[in-house]
């Protein structure tokens, strides 16, 4: 058990289930044992909570000048790829991935997913975030480091395997995940199953892909409609959408993430809607790959239920989801041309609650009684976000990274007061520098 | 005279005037009583140009995954503005300015001007920016504030007032203004006359003004083009657009800075091209207020002069500079479909020395011997840098306020390893929460 605290006197900001995201000043939140204990006005309520714990000894977190807020949770992201960080920009999409990230995909090695994907868990925790989906291979090495750095992650397992030139169905790959995450995952690891594309994936893959994950009750993480190539592909192989396609062979459920979603018609939104996928909205790498710009207002109107992600750092450059939310906001607006809409309510709430459950972990993202403490605290004691005004605009509006002081995960101080606890980051550095050179 | 300094063993990372940015590793870069005297591989010419000094004394600051850059000049902002930081945000434009900003701006007393500019002084220094043009009123508050701060401001005068509810040219403003930076000013200050835009100031008062700035040999500051609704209005009144009222008044010269620019005919950019005008892109604040996106693209193909700007706190929240450079980027190839248009260079180019050259300093902004010492040191020996890779692509895509270790400007350290030297930040603190409580 991780030492229990008392945050104390300090404005907590939270997403609610089916009510508006609450703000309350001079609040007091305890927890202990992983979880929220109380969190409201009452000082004494919150002391109360941590005594009724036998021989419990707590903590108190000053909350002066402080937020206390969810963690985010990254909805769409590729871990070890900060090691491809600012190496193949300014290109066009077919140069940049197939002259550059997948010529350099295929030579590396172990260690590249496992310290790779530890440099972008210690640049997630920098900036509030504590759970990351990750569609990459190397489920083992990336859950394992995920793990030991008390981190959250929703990893994907590959469902197909090589062998002698020849594609096949692998049921090993999601059995040892399982495994994993039964034996060693700590709470920390939830599964889905890659189903990369409609793009990269051919058709005969789509139905059995379907089936292993319903006959291991797994989610699917697919990338959706990213560009208008992908689109019109699409339509002349099978006569109809990527998400069409995607919802007749039953990939298209409630636990689904649907990761960009930039182009899609109105029957799309529909469909996605009553399915009841997550789409995760990538603001940054849609612009900065010329994508488009996904129609989140549209699919807000339908009842799409979104979240938000970042891609990987060869198609965003840094793993920050305060740019995400601000960048969704701000997307929308500029593209519809009405500065009301994607309010900064709704995008906190994309980025923190929506997160989590996309990612299978429905006990976080929300500070009430009974939920995970899976917390981040904001220090607005600085210029960038002061005078405080409204706490909601100011977290997503002129936050960042700069303003995280502590990211709790768990229960457990991940970041505390600016300081990585759990990470070894000098070796992290070293091995990340390593692997980039030897990619160049 | 300030302490000399040898950067040393640092990246540089520097624009030129008509030839790429360029990238040094390894580099050393010596400065002396405001002027860098040496930037190159050689430590021993770097150390011979210091030792010409006759009893010069230098510190070492040391290099080791940093990178050496000018700071940056934010070409249109309203530096007072961070006392609405965050109170009025996700309205349409008409409400937000009518009903929210302009009652406040009614109420504000001379205080408010006076610490709000030092606030956004305190957090464009700890962004990395050294420079910005202020458009607001208050000339006199502002460029005190400024050279009290070592900060270097393109002020606004006014060149209006009313007397008895009768508005008329007042040259005492502007003379005020000279007489203060030529008394006062210590090299930081520069001076350029407030022509709001088309929509707000009445059409008698364009003639007078244009023949005012003429006379006194200063730039214009005018907002054009922000709003399709302004380009109706113009065309409605005028039959003409913004830029070519303007132009027919003799408003647009090669020292005017022209905000926004976001809705412009091909003729309209033509003008602007042959004009020299410098055009400030304020990419956050003209997605978040939903103007639309400016054509960044086209006018760099005709040839306008580009730079970057924050707006103010009010309709950005923050004044980032590197946020601005990467939307700036992102917006052009998100809406153009192409991902490589308006490259990292180009941006940071625009960001930093077209920005000083559109402010009127045309010393800064260029890390070559003789020009002035306006510079960052950016420490990238952090997960969201790391592994570094193009230090360019590094700087514009991944670097943010966090990274910024120094700022130096005009050879004296304003901020220094992440410490503010020239603000008294608690007494501004205090003053501007006072004023916004004031002003609720």
């Amino acid at each position: 058990m991780s030492k229990a605290v008392l945050f104390s006197d300090i404005t907590i900001v939270s997403p609610h289930d089916n009510a508006p995201v609450s703000v309350i000043e001079h609040g007091y939140c305890s927890v202990a044992d992983k979880k929220i204990l109380y969190a409201g006005t009452s000082e004494e309520a919150a002391v109360s909570a941590l005594k009724e714990l036998k021989d419990e000894d707590y903590f108190v977190y000053t909350g002066k000048n402080k937020i206390l807020c969810p963690a985010f949770a990254n909805a769409h992201a590729h871990t070890p790829m900060s090691i491809f960080r600012n190496i193949a920009d300014d290109r066009a999409l077919q140069d940049w991935l197939f002259g550059q990230i997948i010529p350099r995909e295929d030579k590396m090695i172990p260690d590249d997913f496992y310290y790779g994907n530890l440099l972008t868990i210690a640049e997630m925790v920098e900036s509030g975030t504590a759970c990351a989906a990750n569609m990459y291979d190397g489920a083992l090495l990336i859950a394992k480091g995920a793990v030991e750095s008390g981190f959250r992650v929703q990893q994907t397992s590959m469902g197909k395997k090589c062998i002698d030139g020849k594609w096949s169905i692998d049921k090993d790959s999601v059995e040892e995940l399982n495994d994993f995450i039964r034996k060693e995952g700590n709470g920390l690891i939830s599964h889905s199953l890659l189903v990369h594309s409609i793009y990269l994936y051919p058709e005969y893959f789509y139905q059995p892909l379907s089936d292993l994950a319903k006959e291991y009750g797994i989610p699917v993480s697919v990338h959706v409609s990213e560009t208008i190539t992908e689109n019109e592909n699409c339509r002349k192989s099978y006569g109809c959408s990527p998400v069409e396609k995607l919802d007749s062979v039953g990939l298209l459920t409630d636990t689904t993430v649907a990761a960009h979603c930039v182009h899609l018609s109105e029957e799309d939104r529909k469909i996605l809607a009553s399915r009841k996928v997550w789409v995760a909205h990538n603001p940054s790498s849609n612009m900065k790959l010329a994508s488009g710009f996904a129609d989140m207002v549209n699919m807000q109107k339908d009842g799409v239920r979104l979240c938000i992600g970042t891609d990987g750092a060869a198609s965003n450059n840094n793993q920050d989801m305060y740019m995400e939310m601000r960048l969704a906001s701000f997307m929308a607006k500029g593209n519809t041309l009405d500065p009301t809409v994607l309010k900064a309510e709704d995008v906190f709430t994309m980025a923190t609650r929506n997160g989590y459950l996309a990612c299978g972990f429905d006990q976080c993202g929300i500070i009430e009684k009974g939920m995970t403490a899976d917390l981040q605290v904001i220090d607005y004691d600085c210029p960038q976000m002061w005078p405080l005004g409204n706490p909601i605009s100011a977290l997503v509006y002129s936050c960042g990274p700069k303003c995280v002081e502590s990211v709790m995960i768990d229960g457990q101080f991940v970041l505390y007061k600016h300081e990585l606890k759990t990470i070894d980051l000098e070796k992290v550095k070293a091995e990340t520098k390593k692997t980039m050179e030897r990619l160049k």
